[in-house]
């Protein structure tokens, strides 16, 4: 599948990835590894914590959002890196069986001084869930290829 | 253990947890998983990378900066919900074999107006190699469990 270099990526384009079907065993066997605590692996101590049942932690969320990225339709962008998040927010809860989605909307392109070779874009992210709640929101910032025959030309 | 409750987390003191080793192995098990793209399970493509060889995805390093979060000494704190993260940023890949540790220090302590059975924390977060080198850093805000005789006298 062709990529999106930097030159091509246009702001204001929604791009969208998903649903991915978040299962109560992924759920557990993902906290199990990185976030061993009651409320997302043990039923009965999640259904006492304020959620008021299992939730996925929160790094199993990011991790879900991170798996989306390369699957954004039309075209996935031509990541060199991930180079940081601003504002990353986890509004509601995912819970087991909950189906995401994920939208990315290009907010600003800048070129790279120093590098001819990337770029930087900065995009708005979105994982909702069926019912269209945010899951996680974030600006995310990452390093895109430029298109090598502009680099040769540069 | 005990754990802290937001009463007695003090404003600029630090905790510390890790190291933890990353493995090749696991490298490539949570990408293959989450972030399948060359340069994260695949040598011959790492090297061909801006990196120059094989990385942690970034969803694999903030899930090992979570992993470590209730590992923090002396005691963590009693946390209820992860909110948000600020200003992530992976100022360095994570490579086979780095062990990584942990450092949180508490930035602010906020008072929930409206549930007298928690409160906000704000720590900063460093997350660094054996070369000290900082692989992930951010500013973290979770809701802090008060002690529970507090809230009955609220």
């Amino acid at each position: 599948m062709t990529r999106i270099y930097f030159e091509d990526a246009e702001i204001g384009t929604t791009r969208k990835a998903g649903p991915y079907l978040v299962s109560k065993e992924e759920i557990i066997q993902f906290a199990k590894q990185y976030d061993p605590i009651p409320r997302h692996i043990d039923e009965e101590a999640a259904a006492r914590s304020i959620f008021g049942g299992l939730t996925a932690s929160s790094a199993h969320t990011f991790a879900v959002f991170i798996s989306l990225t390369p699957k954004l339709q039309p075209r996935p962008l031509h990541v060199l890196a991930g180079m940081g998040w601003d504002e990353l927010r986890l509004p509601n809860p995912v819970r087991p069986g909950d189906e995401l989605s994920l939208e990315a909307t290009i907010l600003e392109k800048l070129e790279s001084k120093s590098k001819p070779d990337r770029g930087i874009v900065r995009n708005q992210i979105r994982l909702c869930n069926q019912r269209n709640e945010i899951a996680l929101q974030c600006i995310g910032t990452i390093l895109v290829a430029r298109r090598p025959d502009a680099k040769a030309s540069a």
